[in-house]
């Protein structure tokens, strides 16, 4: 493709993106399309000749589209938002554009320091001390991951320069709370932490660990002669947005010096608002922590800032110096392959600098404040309606809640309420997530998409008793 | 940012990436910036009130580029070919502008069915049998770290879901060789199995390991009673692309049980040329591979793709099922969260199908053609002249070279290549990259960016003979 051939289709996917997101609402907000349909739609080989850009855009309005389900939706509730404002995916538009790849300082410098500064910028913005560092990865999973590593090798002096885990006496424990998020359980197993040394720590009534118990539980292992070697603390659970105190954790793990990570990918975002930096109070005393501006901060995804007190042990950690990779300022700069696992990096500070920039902080804030008042009205509708529950405090942006008709519990119950997501969910009008909480089945109401107003949630509201209406009939 | 605004500058944006490719080849290829130079330009805190796209674009001409080193040039000739052909920047583009992120099939069908279908298109341009399954990952790095933990996990009996690696009484052994890349050193360190655990191979004159050694080495350990696990074979080094036998690397590892991972994130692109594929002969007997389509084929960074025998084997190792990711269609489809790390997952297919189509693989063919001829142009040329040397055969696109002015050896000889390395990219006009080979630095030249053609490559060794010229000087 030349560059005259790639303004002109340029220019029509720059209209296509403009007309999609203007016209976003009238699609069903799930996509209708049926397990193996795109695939089976597709050719199963490739093209051995050029098929034309015309060829494709077609088959991407006429294959793909039906198979979208439409996270940018403003009537998009599920999972988390993971908001991708326009001014992201211009941001996006020219990493890609410029195809650079960050595997030294020398590679990209550009890519380097914009990254640098832009993590501080966030850093700033949500109030973290200058003791902290930051690097983009993609996910939380990952970062989560990361942090792990770290902490072991921590905990077992570097045994990854001689014997690795394998060699080590007694075995590390790492502790998470039943309301981790999945990928704090996988981290520890992928690390080589097996599920023996994985333990749960109770929580309260409102989701949060009970830092009294964690404190008891390590007491026992250490008596038990087991290495305790970290502990994962979690601002905003998945399920509820509950928040594990993070300043009594704290002051166990530095007690008996574990490594404290904070998952903080979904509520992190929240602490741009000084108001909200209550949930997190204590994060001072962790080790690194994780918040995706993916999500509800609306960098596209992905964009997950890791930020760590201590850089030199993450870079002891990760570093590799093969001789290709050596330069003559390798003193004087950052090599962010020394950061993360991937040695590749895109030039994904772009995307957030575009957002930071465009909008500003003021505008970023103003958004949450409104989701969280989105947030407390539904809630507030649900408590008043006969036969609604609302299932957690709502200290954010999500909504956990029940359809209880009476003389409908248990397994009843859970039918009813599957049944009342699936009806609204197939409906198109919006997008919730069912889970699980304390062993029985609720709808989870994540509000925060960029352009949700409240006239959606109240158009979501009304669906919702729609649904429950077609549920029982 | 309203879809209005985002057409205005999305406009700009794609005329200023198409002047950037159509004119790439004014900038000095490596960026001249000094280290902290665009740290220091950029503000220390972030905007509070939106600045507007104009200030962005501005900053992006003034303070971004001079920063950038060039990849896209056709005078690029350092590390290896990462190409972002334009199809490919609209095909990511348009999965930014969409902003659908993979956490489930239902999150996003087409997503997840495209990835299916165009990683299947790859598995049959490089002749690969239908018994293979491919899934996009970010980079190599991480490709391989996931093929250790699976080798881990196989080789245990699956530990993580006991002890972990902490509770195995004999420790675990990896092979792989002095020619590997940074990242499979690294992976085996991540993965918990330390230093002690980690064999190098002996190579051949030709930087290949040597498949003899590798079974003597696997006999020793057993005899000690240790635990070979896993053997990463590497088609096309990073040094000098040298190929190791995989034929006979994989009768060593079934004839063990050990897991083979065969890393051909650089030469498995030029498994597209029927012509190359005995330079992977017996890849069948290998458990997992990688090959980065970011690289010489030409997808936009990030596209590694990774391929595996037993997806069962690896869902069960990544597998994470928590109830607000279940849904009614799990038993029909795949759920990519179970491929890898991350849960989260951009629409990365886009743009392999759009370069795919846009070209199809008869000009993939043409080009990578093109680029192993003029590799070999240059190689001759360097053996033809006086003072110059060829160091290691020229299978792909890499050219090893020396300068060796009569009388210079040892320390002196490196400071002369070091020298004329630096002076040629500091010129501006070439980019090369110094590595060490066999204890001695010399220079890898890394034929492939896209706009590269044969006067390019022209171009690179008049600028390398003045370089040696003024480096003597």
């Amino acid at each position: 493709m030349t560059p005259d051939e790639f303004r002109a289709t340029g220019h029509q996917l720059i209209d296509w993106i403009a007309d999609y997101r203007r016209d976003i609402a009238r699609h069903p907000v799930r996509s209708r399309v049926a397990p193996g349909e795109i695939r089976a739609a597709l050719p199963a080989a490739p093209p051995e000749l050029p098929e034309g850009m015309a060829a494709v855009l077609a088959d991407l309005d006429r294959l793909v589209m039906p198979g979208v389900t439409h996270w940018q939706s403003p009537r998009f509730f599920g999972y988390f938002p993971a908001n991708a404002p326009l001014a992201g995916v211009l941001g996006d538009l020219v990493s890609t554009g410029l195809g650079v790849v960050g595997l030294s300082w020398q590679s990209g410098p550009a890519l380097t320091e914009l990254e640098e500064v832009v993590t501080d910028w966030v850093r700033q913005m949500v109030g973290l001390s200058e003791a902290w560092s930051g690097v983009i990865q993609d996910t939380a999973s990952t970062s989560t991951l990361v942090a792990l590593i770290c902490a072991r090798e921590r905990a077992t002096g570097f045994a990854m320069a001689r014997g690795g885990l394998q060699a080590e006496a007694s075995p590390l424990i790492v502790y998470v709370s039943a309301q981790s998020h999945s990928s704090v359980d996988k981290a520890a197993l992928l690390v080589g932490i097996g599920r023996d040394g994985v333990r749960l720590v109770p929580t309260d009534e409102a989701g949060a660990m009970r830092a009294d118990a964690l404190d008891a539980m390590v007491g026992e292992d250490l008596a038990r002669g087991l290495r305790p070697c970290a502990v994962v603390a979690t601002t905003g659970t998945t399920a509820t947005t509950a928040l594990d105190p993070v300043g009594a954790v704290a002051a166990v793990t530095r007690r008996h010096g574990l490594w404290l990570h904070v998952d903080a990918a979904m509520a992190g975002s929240a602490m741009i608002l000084p108001e909200c930096r209550w949930m997190w109070e204590g994060v001072e005393g962790a080790d690194s922590l994780v918040l995706n501006a993916h999500k509800w901060l609306g960098v596209p995804f992905d964009c997950s800032l890791y930020f760590v007190r201590d850089p030199q042990h993450l870079m002891r950690v990760m570093s590799t110096n093969p001789s290709f990779l050596q330069s003559a300022v390798d003193g004087e700069v950052k090599n962010l392959r020394d950061w993360g696992i991937p040695l590749g990096r895109r030039f994904r500070a772009l995307k957030l600098w575009f957002v930071l920039r465009e909008g500003g902080v003021a505008a970023l804030r103003a958004r949450l404040r409104r989701d969280m008042e989105n947030a407390r009205w539904l809630a507030e509708q649900a408590a008043a309606a006969p036969g609604w529950r609302v299932l957690a405090p709502v200290v954010l942006q999500t909504v956990c809640l029940e359809h209880a008709p009476a003389g409908l519990e248990g397994e009843a119950l859970d039918r009813h309420t599957l049944r009342w997501a699936e009806a609204l969910n197939a409906s198109g009008a919006a997008y919730v997530t069912p889970a699980v909480l304390e062993g029985r089945w609720m709808v989870r109401v994540s509000v925060g998409a960029e352009p949700t107003e409240r006239a959606d949630v109240a158009a979501l509201w009304q669906a919702m008793q729609e649904a429950v209406g077609s549920a029982a009939a």
